[in-house]
Formats: C-alpha cells, structure tokens, sequence
C-alpha cells in the first residue's frame, strides 16, 4: 500500500517536472538541482558561484529548507534574486514547490536558475525538480565510503563537488578512493576538488556551468 | 490524501514501537537509537563505545544503511553480535524493520541494544523504534547553523556528540553559538564535545549509558 502510494507520487511528481522543464527550456532558462548532506556546503558554494557569475550571466536561487530563511539571507546578500520553500519538516523540494514559487520569478530574464535542495543525501534523489542537471556537493570530512553508501545521489549528479580539501591534511580521507567509487558509480560524472571556504578550485565548476548555459541556448537556437 | 496516508503509517510505527519498547523493557534492556548526518561520526562513535563497554555490559547492535553492509563490517571487527538492516533506498529505518530482526537476537543474553539509523537528519526524528533515548552525532564541520535548520532531531534527543572537535582548529565552528542553540530547542539535552576519532571528550557519554542501563534495571527490580 505505502509502495503503491509512493509510485503514484514519484509518477506525478516526474509528469510536472517534466511540464517545468518545457517551461524552462522554452525561456532557455539552464537549470540546476544541487544536493548534499546537511553542512556539505551546499550555501557556500552557491555564494561563491554568485559573486562569480553574477555579472555574467542572469540568476535566481530557489533555496529550500525545513523551516528557516538562513540561506535564503545569505544568498540575499549576494543581491540575486532568491525564493525561499519551507517544506515545514518535509525531507526534499518536489516538483510541485518549485511550481508554486515560479510567479515570483520573471522567467523571460533569466538564463540560469539554481534549486538548492534540503540538506539530505537520501530523499532528494528521487524527485526531479524540472532540472537540466544534477549537481552534488560532497564535504570530505563526511568520509570517502558515502558513494557506495549513497549511490542513486551520486549516480544521477552530472557534476561532483567534492568540498573542504581545506582540511583534507587534518583527515584520513582517501580521495584516490572516492573517485575509483564515484566513476565506478558514473563513469560521465564530472569533479571538481575544491574548497567553496577558499574558493580554491573552483574554476572547473564555474566553466562547466557557462559552458552548459551556452549550450542550452544554442539548442534553442536564442 | 498524502498526507492522511503518512499520519497513518506514522501512527501504526508508533503503535509497534510502543510494543517494541515493552519487550525491551520486560527484558530489562536499554535501547538506544543513533541519529546524525551522513559521515557525522555515529560508525566511529559505535566502534569507540563497544570496546569501552563490551566487557561490562552485553551488548547487540543493530544497523541500518540503504544497500551496504560497510558499517556492520566495521562492528563486526569489535566481536559484538551486529545485524545489519538494508532499507533498498529507504531513508530511514521504522519499527517493523527492528522487530523483522529480533529473532536475530536472544533478548534474554543483553543490557544494551543501540540502533544506528541511516544517516540522515531529517527522516529518522519522526519514526519511533521502540528506542528508551535517541542520541544525536552532530560534526563540527557541518555548521553551528544545523540546530536551528534541523530542530526535530534536535528536540528529541537526549544525548548529543559535538563530534570532529579535533578539526576545531581548522574551522569557523561557533561552539557557543550552537550550544545556545541547542539549549534553546532542548535545554535538558546532554552534550558531550568529542573527537570520535582520538576518542578525547568520550567519557561523559560512556559513564551516560552505563547510568542509564543501570536506571532501566532498578526500574524493573531485576
């Protein structure tokens, strides 16, 4: 019975998503979904991304969390546009939140929009938001065994951020490891070592994402 | 209509962990139930707790991640009878999941039963099972905001491990800050600043559990 349910729901969910990402590709919006555990660094990230790109191209930020606005006001602060989802306790964004919201945002100005997930490297997985692209950011501290602990996450995500190489001398973390695990996993998956604190490492990941908006448009034809 | 289904499936889990929680208790067995992010330590902190108690207490433990057996790997090397639960993809574990395995375990032969939930933040704070207290391994490394973002899990545990404290140095964790917080969702919470890694910082939490095991036998007059 509760599989039943939960098919139904991941059904209706990827039939929206789908709906959103028409919308999207009819703008030439490109579309982000990015994931990770609680403190990965997911908000960092996204405040570096920002400051970087920001005069470049045009952005909005999706920020979903439980119950707070904390990095919703962070991102504020990056003076981009940014919608906060409380999902009230709910474990993920659906497809039908980032629905909800899109009246707030001016689609017709905009070439990218990044959804970031509710701090869970579990449940997100499973619903599409209307994204072009998965993306997963992965904090060293958290141990080189999530890959095979964690798979779907890291099998769908298109980029890997693996984060906080900052303190990766004061860790065991084996990073020759990790990679042979993620590429066993996703042999496409692209990587990035990086820190969002010092923004060392980053460039890859600010590349990949001109270059995928760049692409998006061209499929357009805008 | 989703969430009438989640209300009833919550309020059956409850029901069996009520059952559950009887069992354990007629058996004079105190149970725990491990909570935290994914790489917050709970393995380590398990491993750590098992040689330090293992010869004082008889001890079981049960194990939850999604598709792995890489923890139950890990407690298996400390000569501890482990069980390991695989929820397919499931975030969480729920009571059925623990009574499905008891069978596993003579009931008869244990003071101490801890539960390591899968690793997530969100999910495991709203499915009782059958546990007497739930525990909470936050890392310093995820944050000083995830109190306040994640105040459920929070909320219910009794005992939380401020883990990775030996990375202190290397970052921006507010220690004041979080604990603030913490008191501020939970102030009769025991805290405990730890290094699962050196072990420094342990003994609060290992002289916890044995006063605890101690109370749920006075309790029963056994």
């Amino acid at each position: 019975m509760q599989i039943t349910v939960m098919e139904d729901i991941l059904g209706k969910n990827d039939q929206m998503a789908r709906e959103l990402n028409q919308l999207f590709t009819s703008k030439g919006i490109f579309t982000l979904n990015l994931m990770g555990s609680p403190g990965a660094g997911k908000t960092m990230l996204l405040e570096k991304t920002l400051w970087q790109l920001k005069d470049k191209l045009r952005l909005a930020v999706i920020e979903g969390d439980l119950f707070t606005s904390k990095d919703a006001d962070r991102i504020a602060c990056c003076k981009v546009p940014v919608i906060q989802i409380n999902t009230s306790g709910g474990c993920h964004l659906d497809a039908y939140m980032i629905k909800s919201v899109l009246p707030q945002l001016d689609l017709d100005e905009l070439d990218l929009l990044i959804i970031e997930n509710v701090g869970n490297l579990v449940c997100p997985a499973e619903f599409q938001l209307g994204e072009d692209r998965k993306v997963l950011v992965l904090s060293i501290t958290e141990g080189e065994d999530k890959p095979l602990k964690y798979p779907l996450m890291f099998r769908q995500s298109s980029f890997i951020i693996l984060n906080k190489i900052d303190l990766l001398p004061y860790t065991q973390f084996d990073m020759a490891a990790v990679k042979a695990d993620i590429f066993g996993i996703n042999p496409d998956a692209r990587l990035a070592e990086a820190s969002c604190r010092t923004a060392e490492g980053l460039q890859p990941w600010y590349d990949w994402i001109k270059e995928q908006v760049a692409l998006k448009k061209q499929a357009i034809g805008s």
